[in-house]
């Protein structure tokens, strides 16, 4: 054990860690990134290591803030030191690796130490790696998903809830704001929790934030439900799986999406606000997330067995994902989208998918008769009543319920990409349409992205104009257009395309 | 792009490590891990990026001591901060993990991104977990080795080379100090570059260190060996495998040893000091590294087979690593075993072992006819002429050549550990004699350690001292009889032990 003085770094490492001098490190036989077991007074905790040659002296305690507060050091404080015993889940870490299938136990375990900041980057990483080579059976995934569920916030809505989720990939697909007016306009409770962009040129909630708030606490999601009978809140503002977020944070920088942790983190949202009946949309094909029909048809399955295994009945659609869905590619201009196809107008995709999936939900909970719902969806949505509906929610939600589509702002900035040739739309690049409306500062800048005006197997001439590029400063323009101009993302088979501003 | 103001946060974080806040992240769209390209004035660095709420403020950037120094900035310097491309290598990583081959160019470039600190903690922990899963074809193994040994210093001694390798897990198993003065004095050259201690009570290089410095420049050693045919060095103190080290750092917390990176590992040491021909000595059995000798000698045929692809006649001895060979523990006490041994007394295992060693070498360069190597080892420690050599380059290295074993320190404190019950010794284990050890303060405190009188089949009696344990002072040794109370190490069956001051 050693005494040592603190040195408070005033800096957060987003977990406990602290800094030794590499001789008082050897004096105690500890390297970097082992544990050790700090404490000042009677607090004590468990801190991960890390060394220094002469930032931190000999006979000192570097405390990044976490450490510090945990424990309640100052300045100079007497810090006591010594070895600490790892967690036990990295024995399950270990495990995994090994090839062997965890119990719920276990899993518990790994969760548990995740949230408490017990594992290094170096172990969480390995479980992540281990878990997308070995897989998971599906009582791995089910063991997941409730340990996430078990030590995150719940919401309880008294009521049968129903739910939709997408998993992503492809660009404008703002199902999300046409499901949640048109199935709560039929007295179904949908409590919808959505992400921000992480890769994307908008998320759900960017995209509803355009219209009003998205950041609320628990207590206002419950009245904003009970009131209007939906909503459509950020997820990131309560704490519904913060293992899960831990975990994403190592997925991210080699884009890991091992299957057992994409179907645990998308379901455990689902159960942690009481869901009983779900709608998973998967968009297949050419630049979506899965590009077969195959691939998706058997992550269908093992979302309706998952939700079998949590007491959730799922049903999934396979959609087609090849293109951008909707002409609103970017928080604001997908918001006009959003508000237009209320009122009738709009993308017809948009429309047509979206009533899809709330005709699907109004079959499951028995509100329609099978092969009925989609009708009823539509019924809906003519009436008027879902826009009234989503105008109610804004309202709830903070916002202003008069808004109409022109009053949403875009650009100030523009440029219309048209084409060099003439033929028929073989393919939109989902990938390239999402890079191009980022550059242009999409999500961040909410009045940036792209508006097209094409859709795969329409012709087009030379000259017509195939979409405008949105920008806030001509900087952010010029940028965009310069990847627009290399690879414009419209495939007419060959042929490439200029831009005239 | 962002320009920020400079914040010094005057600590090393191991590599290039910058800190944004959040919204400054937001505004850029990177996350956690990322890379960024920083520069100041005209000097541009790739840098990865930690997040903070509060510790730098919004329109700084705090800088980990590497990071700026390698830009050159001062406290409120401008700072240009850009999204960095991800280096090539973490897609081969990618691969790895998705289970294709990685050819020898891919290989290099993880080498590369290892050594000039590319690649964060979250994805070398990826590559490692991947090595560890999917396992090295042997044109893998021999590609990362190559890898490892391009990028490091090399070694030429002008002549052939004589190495051993011990893959550890045997405590006290110093027969690197016996063969290499027995080699050198038939006039062989043995540059031997030796660890310290990573998880055991002494390294090769501990031990060597209680008679002679063991910290010497390439120039030197070359000078050494010159003059001596031999030489005992500390490998951290040259340049030989930079990629290993940092490799080795990630695979402690989880105590991965991927096979085809402890061939690498291993092997590229050798190679980086010209080696020709290398005896690996894999201990088996209980309590040691390898438990059974199938796997031993598996791991035998990768050795050869490994030195075959890169120029480097191998051969092994597969040897019983079940039990400490010696009776000193830890690196003054083995010390003494050493130079007790030169002079003809001493362990009797640890003599036999180091000539079965020394003879093969003998064999292999042609100095001995088949299975007339181990003699001539024994007649050359017989002749006093291993001892004069080792006296020879004891003094090269800077000792005091004329060292008696009665001159080396040990304790001062100490406890005899006696044995309880009476019968027949089953087993001493490794790792409980190795954690006693290293209670008493082993291998920090040079003089602490165990010395033991028994061996594996001798019969005991109630009372009969089993082993002595040294200290530096009463709490360590209080601490290591806590242990050795409860699981003294030595297992008579069932019998349990007790000790007497």
């Amino acid at each position: 054990m050693l005494k040592l003085k603190a040195k408070s770094l005033k800096i957060e490492a987003g977990k406990a860690i602290v800094i030794l001098h590499r001789d008082d490190a050897e004096e105690l036989s500890v390297h970097m990134s082992d544990r050790v077991l700090i404490s000042c007074g009677k607090k004590s905790i468990t801190a991960i290591l890390d060394l220094s040659d002469d930032g931190i002296g000999k006979g000192h305690i570097g405390l990044f803030d976490e450490a510090r507060k945990d424990i309640g050091a100052k300045e100079g404080s007497i810090v006591k030191v010594k070895v600490a015993e790892k967690p036990a889940s990295v024995q399950f870490i270990k495990k995994k690796l090994d090839g062997s299938e965890l119990n719920s136990k276990e899993m518990e375990a790994i969760v548990k130490d995740v949230v408490n900041e017990n594992l290094s980057d170096v172990e969480l990483s390995t479980f992540v790696a281990a878990s997308y080579i070995r897989g998971y059976s599906m009582n791995e995934t089910a063991a997941l998903t409730n340990a996430i569920v078990n030590i995150g916030e719940h919401i309880d809505f008294g009521d049968h809830v129903v739910d939709k989720h997408c998993i992503g990939g492809v660009a404008a697909n703002r199902t999300t704001m046409l499901v949640v007016p048109i199935v709560a306009s039929a007295g179904l409770k949908m409590p919808k929790t959505s992400s921000r962009s992480i890769t994307s040129p908008a998320g759900t909630a960017d995209t509803m934030e355009v219209l009003c708030p998205v950041n609320h606490s628990v207590k206002k999601i419950q009245s904003i439900v009970k009131s209007s009978g939906g909503c459509i809140v950020w997820t990131g503002a309560v704490n519904l799986a913060p293992a899960d977020d831990k975990i994403i944070r190592v997925r991210h920088p080699l884009s890991l999406d091992p299957q057992g942790m994409l179907l645990a983190s998308i379901m455990a949202k689902k159960k942690s606000v009481g869901s009983d009946y779900v709608v998973i949309d998967i968009p297949v094909g050419k630049g979506a997330k899965i590009g077969d029909i195959n691939t998706g048809k058997d992550l269908a399955h093992k979302f309706i067995e998952l939700g079998d295994k949590i007491g959730i009945k799922v049903d999934c659609i396979v959609t087609d994902g090849s293109a951008p869905i909707g002409n609103g590619i970017g928080p604001a201009l997908e918001a006009k989208d959003v508000l237009n196809a209320l009122k009738g107008e709009g993308s017809k995709e948009l429309v047509d998918k979206s009533c899809d999936i709330a005709g699907k939900l109004f079959e499951m909970v028995g509100k329609a008769k099978e092969g009925k719902g989609r009708e009823m969806a539509i019924e809906i949505l003519r009436s008027g009543k879902a826009d009234k509906k989503m105008r109610e929610i804004i309202k709830a939600q903070g916002g202003n319920p008069k808004i109409k589509p022109d009053d949403i702002k875009i650009g100030p900035e523009k440029v219309d990409v048209k084409s060099k040739g003439t033929g028929k739309i073989k393919h939109i690049d989902n990938k390239t349409i999402s890079r191009i409306a980022k550059t242009a500062g999409a999500p961040k800048d909410k009045s940036a992205g792209i508006y097209k005006y094409v859709n795969v197997g329409q012709e087009v001439h030379i000259g017509d104009v195939l979409y405008t590029i949105y920008a806030k400063s001509k900087e952010k323009l010029k940028e965009a257009l310069e990847i627009a101009s290399k690879t414009p993302g419209v495939d007419l088979g060959g042929v490439i395309l200029e831009e005239i501003e």
